[in-house]
């Protein structure tokens, strides 16, 4: 899932991008609003990829410590330069393999990175291990087989399950967020609560329409065009025809909506 | 949609019906919670059927009047068997030949009625000129389309395309709540906000798995199956075999999700 934060820096000329700026902060504050870690806390954000989430993290725990991962170091160059907050430290190194020592952390939070993953049993494991006895996750996933969207059509369906496709041949699962209970139940987390979290949008909801819609999920399908057609899964012609009825949803006619999934678990005592 | 309330009268024993009742009672809450006529309001409830949501409406208005309206005589004879309340007046009458003059109501209710119409939008429009000026029409509707579940299966998927298909032969949409607001807006009406209730079961609810996965989602996809062997839509084996993959969702480490959609919108002035 391109990251919520993302759609802040897509706009055009500086009053756009604010208003979308203003706009994708809905959709920010669905999915964070309510993780805020306390003063002196540590906290462990494993994946955090360009930082499209840490400056979030980082403001709503401003008494925090967070120590903000990620195994490529380009992504952590532009995390350090996108992220000027006090109480965030970024270190490179893999998921699998990171540099704690156990009960390291009293919170981790993990963010469209499990998708990724193909093993994110083993991955919740570990992550397990670095908190203290009684210490929290939070997770949260995307699920593109959520997506639901009027007019329907078969092209646009098709277009989403080559990105879909594409996610698996690279091992990964971008349906994953319907799993969130399972996989935090079966790597070992004890009270797992998993709350959905609804996007929806249709003509009273212009805003959503550009943020969500269009930039955010339509412009994440957009992105996969070429592999998809190298990959030998769709054709040009029929890829842009998904597009353009995705594009079609955007319509004051249309609606669009998409789940989130946002587990919280504790490390049994 | 096979109404919430016949969640109630599924149960094998009173104390199993009586558990299943306060779980389907979340249900109703979801669904129902925020809909409250003022005293004295007239109230039009459009296709009441048998009364499922009959008494909700009437328990949660108790000083307005309800006018609650069917084609069937049957289904009429099991509402008024069923809802015992001073504040109902059933009627018999066709949706789109309704014996009451214009601006006749404050308000109207509709639950799971449009997803049967071959017009919907004709019937919005009758509903809104039997509104007085700044009335408001609520309407109720799920999207079968909008099920996701884990694990996935190309069986239940096909299950599901039955119940999809043989709706839509007999003129219906059970995909309509993702078409809630157009329809709203093409309708003449103003303020339209449609809002989406999501209904979310994992093994972390043991008592949504009985009341929402088993008893009324996968009962109502079980219940088209003569009728989609008779329509040749599939043979035996494979539908049961959908049905055993939906029932598999149900267990501890399975989830299912389904979006209702529930539509507010006002007559103008």
């Amino acid at each position: 899932m391109p990251t919520m934060g993302d759609a802040y820096v897509h706009g055009y000329d500086t009053r756009e991008s604010e208003r979308l700026g203003d706009q994708a902060g809905a959709l920010v504050a669905l999915l964070h609003h309510d993780t805020a870690y306390p003063p002196g806390s540590r906290v462990l954000e494993a994946g955090c990829g360009v930082g499209a989430q840490t400056g979030t993290l980082a403001a709503h725990s401003p008494e925090a410590q967070i120590t903000s991962v990620d195994v490529s170091a380009a992504s952590l160059a532009q995390a350090r330069a996108r992220v000027r907050a006090p109480n965030v430290t970024f270190h490179e190194a893999d998921l699998f393999d990171l540099p704690f020592a156990p009960a390291s952390f009293d919170h981790v939070f993990v963010c469209f990175v499990l998708e990724h993953l193909g093993e994110p049993e083993r991955a919740l494991a570990i992550l397990r291990e670095l908190l203290v006895p009684g210490g929290t996750i939070t997770v949260i996933e995307g699920d593109h087989g959520s997506a639901c969207f009027h007019p329907r059509d078969a092209d646009a369906d098709a277009a989403i399950a080559c990105l879909v496709e594409l996610q698996a041949r690279a091992g990964g699962d971008s349906l994953i967020g319907r799993r969130l209970y399972p996989l935090l139940d079966a790597a070992g987390f004890a009270d797992v609560a998993v709350d959905p979290r609804l996007v929806y949008v249709d003509g009273g909801h212009p805003e959503l329409i550009e943020a969500f819609t269009r930039r955010t999920f339509t412009a994440m399908v957009a992105g996969v065009r070429d592999a998809s057609i190298a990959a030998g899964l769709t054709d040009a012609e029929r890829f842009d025809a998904g597009i353009a009825a995705l594009e079609r949803t955007a319509a004051p006619d249309g609606t669009f909506h998409y789940t989130f999934f946002k587990g919280v678990a504790r490390r049994p005592r």
